[in-house]
């Protein structure tokens, strides 16, 4: 009954089964499938989503431990993976779940040879460097949610503070999803006001301390997050489903996801998040957006650690 | 920033999340709250949900440990309590939640004296008693989700065997949420046809073997989902936050939810499911739909079965 | 920048636009197509929907008089023809819009081969076996919206009498889209409770002559609707607009379109509307709906009256 | 049946119509009145809203010449009025139009004294003046639609040729609606690049020579809109049910809306459009957006426009 759009979700952990649950809710596809190889697991979540589906409507939902379950998708969003512990740095991960990706892709590749893949699964940024060198699709095809979720946590702080809707705060957090990230403060508006200059009763309401807290808060909160509930599984979802929307309507809306840069800034090779444009095609366009000096050095360093992480595990690829 | 309609959701786990989480993408209300007692718990889900509140646009999103956090709510839901064991029977829960029921309700009720109560927490029948006893709110006010939940179950599995939307399938699960539980066969509809009169080619798609098969599956399909994945709680999350939508949008639209009985069927003062109108005062009628002779039996055995379980813990509230 | 679903719309009077109006809010599809053969007036049409299409996002919006900005549509409605004048009967337009139809409709299949067509102009379902004819399309890719606007404004009065919500209430007006239509009385429902058996207070709330002039109601409200503003153009443009989302997202719903029937209660070769099902190949599957001997002879009654205007005018195909 | 958040329309015409189509649809309110003096076409017109209100569930329609239909409103739309012909200045409407509102507007006031009243009837700055004068309302809970369309429209040319997302394209008209209006050039950003830094291969998109040609654009589409469909209402309509939405919802989102400024850019005493926070309580603040000098003389000269049509009719009221 499943005819159209479709998006395959890979790991049925607790960020896969909120990538889903969220696509579902906004019906982002009309077939929802989830893939994992615990197939006791990924049938019962699969089975939880499809119970709820009625409320929905319309998206069909199939979960499965054979990967024809994914077959012929329009986007995969790959989950699956190592998760990270309280106090683990993101990059540490990254050998196990190169490994994953290693048997993993080919196959998903193969059952969906047009699709965008989406890696969730971090470090996100190494990781699609990872997974565009095993499959060796164009780089506009494999990207990551990269910083688009802590984009969404600044926006929300911002918002909070100046009693202003993220839909009206304009900021981004960029560069690795990690500890290197840092927000374009130089291009950050609240309407069309820079952030800086946002004054209530007379009073600069975001002054250097403030950007500096806020900043740290977004480094920081997914921490707290996992200190508190044990992982960081909601806001993700609805961050990966938000770029699947935007590439199944072909929509060219800018988003902060991370893909392989050719040039942008000096960097060429590496993954990393600028604000870009999502349409059909995954990534269509890296946006030049104008940087601060020092925005360009950060961003810089940002770029030599990832692909300092990415060449401690090349010669295993 | 949030005046306006108000959700509480009690109770940050696995269910009470789902809740919040269904409800934040619906857009159901201006305002959701989370409280748990565990503080660190319900700052973290908060702190979640609220960094993935960009993406949905407008409800605000607050989470403590203090009770204060559920004031002035127009729907308060409970989800809070000891959880369904694998094996364990819906009702040998109930002494457990009533005591939290009792230690917990007056100050809800404090909080936002003018909300509808919708009891989520296991076995919900009997609680919903429990809670009008406690309370002494009117018994339009004080409802259960009871078998929204297992109707959607009903209606997924139809749906998909006659290859229909569950939108076009009207099909209902009545009584308990819980081993006494039957679906109303007698009014089954795909479309406007009889289910028993489905017939693909001439063949009868829906012969009375299949009706129990899947009366059976329903029943034991949270036994599964649970065996899979330790907890059900993405169906659960969509069914609550849909109730709370008919009721906010006053909708007067028809749901199987629970609540106590003036008399229908000849049953009284027991809370049980049964097609019921949704709107802004909760249960605004109970509907009496023609039952057929061995479903009134069956419903009178389901509200025996409540009513012995509400009687062995009545004299400790 | 308008890859994907695309639905085209065929004439940009006040039916045609209140259909893109409604799809463009409802983000039916990624592209919509507006097509007249008057430049100045789909151009400012086009123009005006585009104007507003910031405020629901994606749907690219297009308008040309000429016939390619329809290519490669997943779905067209056609609204153009003649206007249902105050006292005409929908049967005398069928000469115009025939000729009409056929100048048109061998370019659009031409612009759109895979597309499901969905006759909206009047009288629907005559037009619907005259487009077939010269098409030569397969009858399920060639139907009308029929009566399900009859049928909602049935369900509207319904749902106002009873203060149940229309989704809620379970009614169609089936047959022919005009002055032989009838409800489905035998069949309707309120929840699950047949509508001649709902009572509040113990009275019955729909007897005989109530259900009569509901019927009359419906029947007369075209008229009305007609005398009071000129047309009528809103509630068609929902109902063309959920087809489309039926037909798009392939639901596999039932809604009462009218297609060509194949021996359905006897007839065979009309085109008039029964509960249908339906999905991307348009018109899946007619339901078998237990009708009374009464509404049996109802509708062979409207099938004549629809084969005898085809009669009329099949030698000028 | 309609307890909950409540709009009222006043004008039945296309535009007022447009926007209860449109507020409808977006499901903004629980119920939705029309009032006009024309009793035949607004019972009409409610009737045709109502008979599709089945496909979008819940608003409640309602349309009378009996103004009691406004009571209790929290948004009172203003569209009635005389309409803008082909070539006639938007400031020559105005007498006319202050004769309406003075005869209608206390009216409303008494039966809905807590409303937001949002004026849509052009030339609507003056006129938002007018009822401010008229009804004595706090000046945040008097405002207009204002530049809200020309800035979708706005949008909508940068995007088409940027091949971006409105959603991601931040531009806005300021000033009056009406020939004294321009763009916040110096503020306008696709993404976060400035406008005039946008550039696909190198080559800049939007050089001052284009930009001045889609300011032109801008202020003429309405005159080619009006020519070729003899009026605008669809793009009217979702701006007005967007500005709703934002209130209903405390959305405090940014929205360029008119209302009687307090000395921002040292005007004083007059309406004009500048973005707005709207939120529960209407225009919650007016952002201070850096402009240029240059912007600063044009919204001036704007400002005086505005006072000086106001200036002549200000013994009448």
């Amino acid at each position: 009954m499943a005819k159209g759009r479709k998006i395959s979700v890979v790991g049925a952990g607790a960020v896969g089964t909120a990538v889903a649950y969220a696509a579902l809710i906004r019906q982002v596809a009309n077939q929802i499938s989830l893939y994992d190889i615990a197939t006791e697991k990924v049938e019962a979540e699969a089975a939880d989503l499809a119970h709820g589906s009625h409320f929905t409507g319309w998206p069909h939902v199939a979960g499965s431990s054979d990967i024809a379950v994914t077959d012929s998708s329009d986007i995969v969003v790959i989950t699956a993976g190592a998760k990270q512990k309280p106090g683990q740095s993101r990059l540490e991960l990254v050998k196990d779940n190169a490994r994953i990706l290693k048997s993993m892709l080919p196959k998903l590749v193969d059952a969906s040879p047009e699709a965008v893949f989406i890696l969730v699964t971090n470090p996100c940024d190494v990781l699609t460097m990872v997974a565009q060198r095993i499959s060796g699709l164009p780089t506009n095809r494999v990207i990551s949610s990269g910083t688009v979720l802590d984009s969404s946590r600044l926006r929300r702080l911002i918002a909070d503070r100046a009693r202003i809707s993220t839909s009206s705060v304009h900021a981004s957090i960029i560069g690795e999803h990690g500890d290197s990230e840092f927000p374009m403060w130089s291009v950050a508006r609240i309407g069309a006001v820079p952030i800086a200059d946002y004054r209530v009763n007379g009073n600069q309401v975001f002054p250097p301390d403030v950007l500096d807290d806020l900043a740290h808060q977004v480094m920081t909160s997914a921490y707290k997050v996992i200190a508190g509930k044990g992982a960081t599984n909601f806001a993700i979802g609805l961050s990966a489903s938000r770029i699947c929307e935007a590439i199944l309507r072909n929509e060219h809306s800018v988003q902060p996801v991370s893909s392989i840069l050719h040039g942008q800034y000096g960097i060429k090779g590496v993954a990393l998040s600028l604000p870009s444009v999502l349409g059909s095609n995954g990534v269509e366009q890296v946006l030049d957006t104008p940087l601060s000096d020092e925005e360009i050095v950060k961003l810089r360093a940002s770029a030599d650690a990832i692909q300092s992480s990415f060449d401690q595990i090349e010669n295993e690829l």
